[in-house]
């Protein structure tokens, strides 16, 4: 998608540790505008196929997956992060490695917002080791549901993640695919 | 605002505690069509008011602060939680403490995102004691600019919070006021 590609060209900041800094419009401050114009894209994309549910994850998928809401109209569910590995029974959980904090959390959804009649279109601002996605997928079988898809904004394709999901069975739409990336400048797949 | 409270009577889980289970379509699962209605109703309640910026915080506001994005057609920052005590120097901080979770917490916010010259509208879901109302307000005066409002889900009418954003000066828009609530029903203002 040009207008994301755009915009990472002009305000994404790369910096040591193989991060891509989009804070300017993307996950800390938010561009609304941008948002509904991903949103539009990736209705767009899964024209035709069922989707009666959005699932991602705090904090920054909830701004991307509330515009996604809006245009698939739609409820959108966001799993919840905690550093506990106390599972309540009323809940989904899985277990994820965040390579960014070096660390494992729980992500949970509550059972009573995931059904086995839901097609979920799972969406999330990054997609690189895929261990929050997977996490997510897992999450959306535990419930009995389908994964309709996901929705990723800006997938480090370099990295093994959307290899591994799709090769999984799932469809991915990543609208920006970064191939690769240093401080001279940022290819796109 | 009557579709909110209706929401609120029809689904909203009065728990021991002080606690308003609100799961069902503001702070797990997100009804974004409310959201939408919400936002436009802040909308006309601040017609006239410059605004240039949305400020809320994560994870619960984010949502909800999004669809106002939308509506007023400006950026949405949220503030980001953290345990840890750093401040880093390109954030405005301010502590905050939490009677949810019974501990104090440090939010933050890049100094690129905050200016002298903007007119911030603060968006939260819950009102209660208003510690996290007067930590964004802090954030917004340490950046030089100023808060045009403040637009609240729910407002616990009978908790300190609002009297106090109110008598030190700030306009408080809260869409559902409850006077009292129990186990055996929820009264609004």
């Amino acid at each position: 998608m040009k207008l994301l590609e755009d915009r990472i060209l002009k305000e994404g900041v790369v910096k040591a540790g193989d991060i891509l800094k989009v804070d300017m419009f993307l996950n800390h401050q938010m561009d609304i505008s941008l948002f509904k114009a991903m949103a539009e894209e990736w209705k767009r994309l899964y024209e035709g196929v069922p989707i009666n549910k959005i699932l991602t994850i705090e904090a920054s998928g909830i701004g991307i997956a509330a515009l996604a809401g809006l245009v698939f109209e739609v409820p959108v569910v966001f799993a919840k992060k905690a550093q506990t590995s106390n599972i309540d029974g009323d809940v989904y959980a899985s277990h994820v490695f965040s390579y960014t904090h070096n660390r494992e959390y729980l992500i949970r959804v509550s059972k009573q917002f995931l059904h086995p009649e839901d097609k979920v279109l799972i969406i999330d601002d990054f997609l690189a080791n895929g261990k929050a996605l997977l996490g997510l997928i897992d999450i959306v079988h535990q419930a009995g549901a389908e994964v309709a898809g996901c929705g990723i904004a800006i997938e480090k394709a370099y990295q093994p993640g959307g290899k591994l999901v799709r090769e999984s069975g799932y469809r991915v739409e990543s609208l920006a695919k970064i191939e690769s990336m240093s401080e001279d400048g940022i290819v796109f797949g």
